[in-house]
């Protein structure tokens, strides 16, 4: 939810912590800002001034908490930062975007130094879990505190004493499995739903543990890591990771994330031709919804894979044939469906005990904008039919006879 | 060539006919814009000068005769418009935007009525070829004076009695070809360099002649027309032109453009598979100057095309497969290509009679912002080389380890 920020008194009570005291709460708010937030961000006020302006952050309550989101990067602050106005300030960084390397060589070589972690890289969606005060928190990419996922984290996971020992650590991992309401893969190991944890971050400074650090605390409070792939020279890595992407592929599953053991060097990831074509597939099952911006990144993708394996005549025609019918095929699936009357939509599947449950995932879904059904409660699932309006109505309107 | 019109004097000399008069040249310009040029295009002056001022229009000098151009649309006025200050108000309007149907039915009945004409749509480069004063000029589709296409329209066809009898229409039509040095296709009855034309319009209204008036008067001056490819009720015209466009495809050609005969219902147009294919055969030898723009609207061309066609599995299978080699395989060898050390480039032939020729044309791509360099003149060719920079260097930067 939106506040008023600037005659908010929440926010007023904790900068000053005098909530009787008279002072224009505007003037307070850009005080605050102009003296504390950017000393503690390292960002010029006038940046983050510019970006309360433009929207790029914003201001909502979390349980009656005054609080910041970032909804893009402002300087070297992530977008799903995340600020929580607690007695104390909490700042949870947002995910650092992973660049990606087209060629392995020589692009592994220059960008690490010796050894190469590679880890497996998910197919499900990123969070970070961390404490605000005293209750625990998953946020998704975009800083958005989903009900579902904090309420299985904890179900999940046993996370308190991790939490009680560690108050200024974040959990940064990967909600997979088929139960999962915005990216359903099925993993044998995983099945309905399943957290792996990635990395562990500072609040604040968004440093990484080292690869060895966050093992021995997984470790320690019996935490669920991802798979550790390989660990590799920088030399030896192009050829490993070339046949490790093609089983990894072959398994139907996604990739890797390529890392500095000591975690200063920033990760890069590289995933397999099949997770491209899944991806296809489903952009082009709602192609106005995502095809566009799916489509030009995964063909490039291809093309250097391709390219880099020095592909023989019958291996390239697989990987083009298995593009074109990534591409076209979904869609054709979905024309007919759309031409029958129905929307174009997938149904997700969450796990529930109580009917609040439901209804505070619809209006988590409802905040994000997403357009989205109770289709019906089965036991102690409940389906939720998400509907691509994009796709539905563009379709719609080209089958009427609408103009391209 | 921009010039500072504001300040021109041939600009005043036309205002007011009067060079000798001392009035401060932007008042007479900004009086011209708001009293005389909102009368003739009927469009407010307030969105003229909005216009002028985002650099939307601009002045240019074209022999002497200052000039305007339009590079996007104003309200009605199409992006291309060329508007001549000579004696007279020469308005030479741009080719009007033909939208696409992606379903023939029921697309065709709802927008026609009657009787439809099917005229094949070429793949080469829009022209429009009209009298400035007493100089026949070829503008390209953004309403460029191309001195080689203006050089070789007046070669190829007898302009001469038409524009004598016919000073206030334009030809519009397709230069097609090998030696062309936008879109070099083979065509078996054009050879290295033909020019068809599929529509005749009138200066500054751009309304276009009845297909019946345009046949009469390309028939009377002997000029080409493209070829009609049927006359179809609007009932019957899906399942011919489903039936004619695999035809087209076949032999390698583009598609339609579906007319009203009496052309006041605006044309469709409706392309073959095949050209999709090409066409993006052609965008992904260059992927990261072209890729991202062409990729998806094809991509949703195929989807319609194979739903409405009812495509049987083997026939669905082929179509997808063509679409995957025609993106991946180009690009590949393109990655390859650049690889070796050479730019991602492609050698434009034209027909030259003299140096001078040569020059002009350079200096034309020039102006356009293209990056091309002679390669070699052979007798009366002339070899351009156009080097497409993004995909030159991107491709370099990723091989080099460039992240993504």
């Amino acid at each position: 939810m939106d506040i008023d920020w600037r005659r908010n008194n929440s926010l007023n009570n904790f900068f000053f912590n005098c909530p009787s005291c008279n002072l224009d709460s505007h003037v307070i708010v850009e005080d605050f800002l102009d003296k504390k937030l950017q000393k503690i961000l390292n960002v010029k006020a006038e940046k983050l001034n510019h970006a309360i302006n433009k929207g790029i952050i914003k201001f909502f309550q979390f349980h009656g908490t005054p609080a910041l989101q970032f909804k893009k990067d402002v300087i070297k602050i992530e977008a799903g930062t995340v600020i929580y106005f607690k007695e104390k300030i909490e700042v949870i960084r947002g995910f650092p975007k992973i660049r990606r390397t087209l060629m392995l060589s020589p692009t592994l070589k220059n960008h690490f130094k010796d050894k190469i972690i590679a880890e497996e890289k998910m197919n499900g969606y990123n969070v970070r879990i961390a404490l605000v005060g005293d209750e625990i928190v998953a946020l998704t990419r975009r800083g958005y505190m989903c009900p579902y996922t904090t309420k299985k984290a904890v179900e999940i996971m046993d996370l308190e004493d991790f939490f009680n020992d560690n108050p200024d650590l974040v959990i940064c991992g990967e909600m997979v499995g088929t139960d999962n309401p915005y990216v359903s893969h099925y993993y044998e190991e995983i099945g309905s739903l399943g957290f792996r944890i990635f990395d562990i971050r500072k609040k604040l400074s968004n440093d990484p543990l080292s690869i060895k650090d966050k093992q021995e605390i997984l470790e320690k409070y019996g935490l669920p890591a991802v798979r550790v792939l390989g660990i590799y020279s920088v030399d030896e890595a192009p050829d490993k990771i070339k046949k490790e992407i093609k089983e990894i592929g072959k398994a139907g599953r996604e990739g890797m994330v390529l890392k500095d053991p000591e975690m200063i060097i920033h990760p890069l990831k590289y995933t397999s031709s099949e997770a491209h074509a899944d991806e296809l597939k489903y952009a082009f099952t709602y192609p106005f919804d995502f095809g566009r911006d799916f489509l030009f990144s995964r063909v490039i993708r291809e093309g250097f894979q391709a390219f880099e394996n020095e592909e023989n005549e019958k291996e390239l025609q697989k990987r083009a044939h298995q593009l074109g019918e990534s591409i076209l095929y979904p869609m054709i699936d979905t024309i007919k469906n759309v031409d029958s009357g129905n929307p174009a939509s997938e149904d997700m599947i969450i796990d529930i005990e109580k009917e609040e449950d439901t209804e505070a995932f619809m209006r988590h879904l409802h905040d994000l904008g997403v357009y989205a059904v109770l289709l019906k409660i089965k036991g102690k699932k409940a389906v939720v039919r998400r509907i691509h309006q994009s796709t539905t109505d563009k379709i719609n309107n080209f089958l009427k006879g609408g103009l391209y």
